[in-house]
């Protein structure tokens, strides 16, 4: 089967972001009101040949332990999708 | 009301995305097989308080053009979500 899979590695809360930082900072004085809490993460998004969807979430959390993410200071949150896999 | 946004900004196709190839490169070889197609984006999450849900669209849909992203080389994907406005 094939899924498309999105990876949303974050800042663990109480890490610092000095990239959300400094958007927060800005968008005041861009006109824009009303934002807080900006954090800024990565989205990793790839197709992904598995057997069914448990193997695939079992992969892609052993990808996200080892590779995608650095899991002292990073959060992951993983969506996966199934497509049509004669596509 | 107060919303949750997520952002996720990320290379429009045939823009060449080295940190994809490079990771898509290096999974094999760490023994993670059957994964195509990898793209990395930022995930850009904050707080909103706006009027109602159109208003925070549009808001959200001008902060994009304007500061968030670059609509040459980036499309955007936005998910609002309204979260209890006592909390």
């Amino acid at each position: 089967m094939r899924f498309e899979v999105l990876v949303e590695v974050s800042l663990r809360p109480g890490v610092a972001d000095p990239q959300g930082q400094t958007i927060e900072r800005s968008l005041p004085t861009l006109g824009f009101a009303g934002v807080h809490g900006v954090r800024v993460g990565k989205a990793i998004r790839f197709e992904l040949e598995a057997l069914d969807e448990p193997a695939a979430r079992a992969e892609i959390a052993d990808m996200c332990d080892r590779f995608l993410s650095n899991p002292v200071i990073e959060d992951t949150r993983v969506t996966v999708t199934a497509t049509d896999p004669a596509r």
